[in-house]
């Protein structure tokens, strides 16, 4: 676990913060961090914006939290738990002396969107720490964001050393949504694997499926694979299984928002598709999360809600409508894969390998 | 096979042809053709306008044609296959007395578009007819709009019929990109047999998949069958497999490009992620299109020369770009669903039960 570090200020940050996009782009070097407190208030890089501007929001009040949270401004299972843990530690300050309404707006942090554990659990553990006051719940905070730090450094380098032990020196992977360092404080889960690979220099390169619907694979993962310099083709999300089967990709690699006590993963929708293909074309299916999205109390896929996001992100993009009028749609923000098609899960401090028979928890697979 | 009709006038076809949106919708009315032969020329509705405008594209050169069918303001395989007819006609008519220019008008047809069997076939049995002058060129290609039309309908009847058996009354049917009316002369291949199936009212409902990355499936398949009053759910291609995981799709029916001569079935690219889903669900994966996509000459998928459409399509929608600038894409416009996974093909003639061991020609499986 990982020392806690200072609340930074703002120059700090803004160091490294630029807008717009071309040159600017090359000033927004590695150690930027996705979402940060900044003198007494949230800042997070507005994530709908990208990759045509890097924005910075200012988060002041649980309401503001919340709704960036809804509509995807910070999004990435490990992000949305430091988003969860800022969160509460905002209602701390903002409902000081008013314990319904901090009971109120600890609970809008905690279901702001329904399928991430993580949100609810950092969410629960700076929310332990408000009886002894404001101070304490953002100590408590500012320690689960660091932990998420050294996490994602852990599943780097566990994860890479899969990689090369399963598929050999520079393997070509195929990556879904987005898990680099947008994904989490810094550094990311499953796209962490890859840049360390790259540092390597034991990656052939990347397939980054688009991940409609909010395209956070040719938006984001693209972006953050062009400014490493990793050679990628983005890909429409029905071709995976295709390229798959030419044999064109050795191994798939994803993150996940929660991972039920079976082994089961729920992540974003269109994973199950490319595990789907990995299985039929015999390559691994690899996921990297850090083990806060392990939900020992959820036995598997089936007991999870899924968060259906409506018709509004299926029917048009940016404002182009490309639907009729009034279309009916069926929008799953997740899917779940079935523990039987995935290989081998990495968190930051264990490689659980399903395919020979190994389990998460304790006790028997249920 | 049909009766040979005659061609005609151009009142005939503006009789059911509207602009714009919204109530003019409703004077486009079942009969409209796809494509058709008006006054000496060719004219089609530009599907790259739809659903925002009901416009007619008026193609009176060979040129014009093949640029036509190369951005996809005609598709599908039937209705590609019409326009490979007429565009030898059109060559026959404007190369009158130039046997090189009409040469090389011809290739320039056939070869219009890679992948589509239907193309190079019915365009080559006009060119067949070329000795003989452009009136009996014309004669053959009418022929060929005429048989597609009988060909739909009878392919809506042995689908309906298959699709009742294997799944009893009223099934949920997933299907992917456009094989209605838009993509046949009239009509279509597997939106068809949910024409049928609705007029019978034994059809509960459908799931349209968008089809990335030209949205057929959003733009096309969804405004067909709101026109129709089938009550359909539009999803991203990557739901396909949850949804059928869940429970909510009873089958899988969809189109094909070509068909390989081991029942290898190459379609629309998704298709096979789709035809995993269903087989690791438990459904029928079912396949219509016409016996003239298939291709006995071709023995398997691992034959078929997949057309990579560029970056263009995969980056930006409508002059909307979300992928940094320059990156790299793979595009396959097709993919191949292998034999093992097709349940049944369905053509004008027959039906072929892959899954009970049924073969498409007279010899083994190859």
């Amino acid at each position: 676990m990982g020392t806690l570090k200072q609340e930074r200020d703002s120059t700090q940050v803004f160091d490294r913060v630029t807008g717009g996009h071309g040159d600017d782009v090359n000033r927004y070097v590695e150690p930027m961090r996705t979402i940060d407190w900044v003198d007494g208030a949230v800042e997070i890089i507005d994530q709908t914006a990208l990759p045509d501007e890097t924005r910075i929001l200012r988060l002041s009040t649980v309401d503001e939290l919340v709704e960036a949270v809804r509509r995807l401004a910070v999004r990435g299972a490990p992000a949305i738990g430091v988003a969860g843990a800022f969160g509460v530690a905002l209602a701390a300050r903002q409902f000081a002396g008013d314990p319904d309404g901090l009971a109120s707006a600890v609970e809008r942090v905690r279901t702001a969107r329904p399928t991430a554990v993580n949100l609810a659990r950092c969410a629960g553990r700076v929310a332990d720490r408000l009886p002894d006051g404001p101070d304490a719940a953002l100590k408590e905070a500012l320690r689960i964001r660091d932990e998420e730090i050294d996490s994602a450094e852990q599943m780097a380098q566990l994860g890479a050393d899969l990689l090369v032990s399963l598929c050999g020196e520079r393997p070509r992977l195929l990556t879904h949504c987005n898990t680099g360092a947008l994904a989490t404080v810094t550094g990311g889960t499953a796209l962490a694997v890859a840049f360390e690979l790259h540092r390597r220099g034991a990656l052939a390169g990347m397939v980054a499926s688009e991940t409609r619907p909010l395209l956070q694979g040719a938006r984001l993962t693209a972006w953050e694979l062009g400014r490493a310099g990793i050679p990628y083709r983005l890909i429409v999300d029905g071709a995976g299984p295709f390229l798959m089967s030419r044999g064109e990709v050795d191994a798939v690699i994803v993150g996940a928002d929660r991972i039920c006590a079976n082994g089961d993963v729920v992540n974003k929708v269109g994973t199950y598709a490319h595990a789907l293909g990995a299985r039929a074309a015999g390559i691994p299916f690899v996921v990297v999360a850090p083990e806060s999205t392990v939900d020992l109390d959820t036995p598997s896929g089936d007991a999870v809600e899924i968060e259906d996001r409506g018709a509004a992100e299926v029917v048009a993009f940016r404002g182009v409508a490309f639907a009729p009028e009034g279309a009916g749609t069926a929008n799953p923000a997740f899917d779940v894969t079935p523990y039987p098609l995935v290989t081998a899960i990495v968190t930051d401090r264990r490689v659980i390998r399903l395919d020979t028979g190994e389990v998460l928890g304790s006790g028997r697979r249920q």
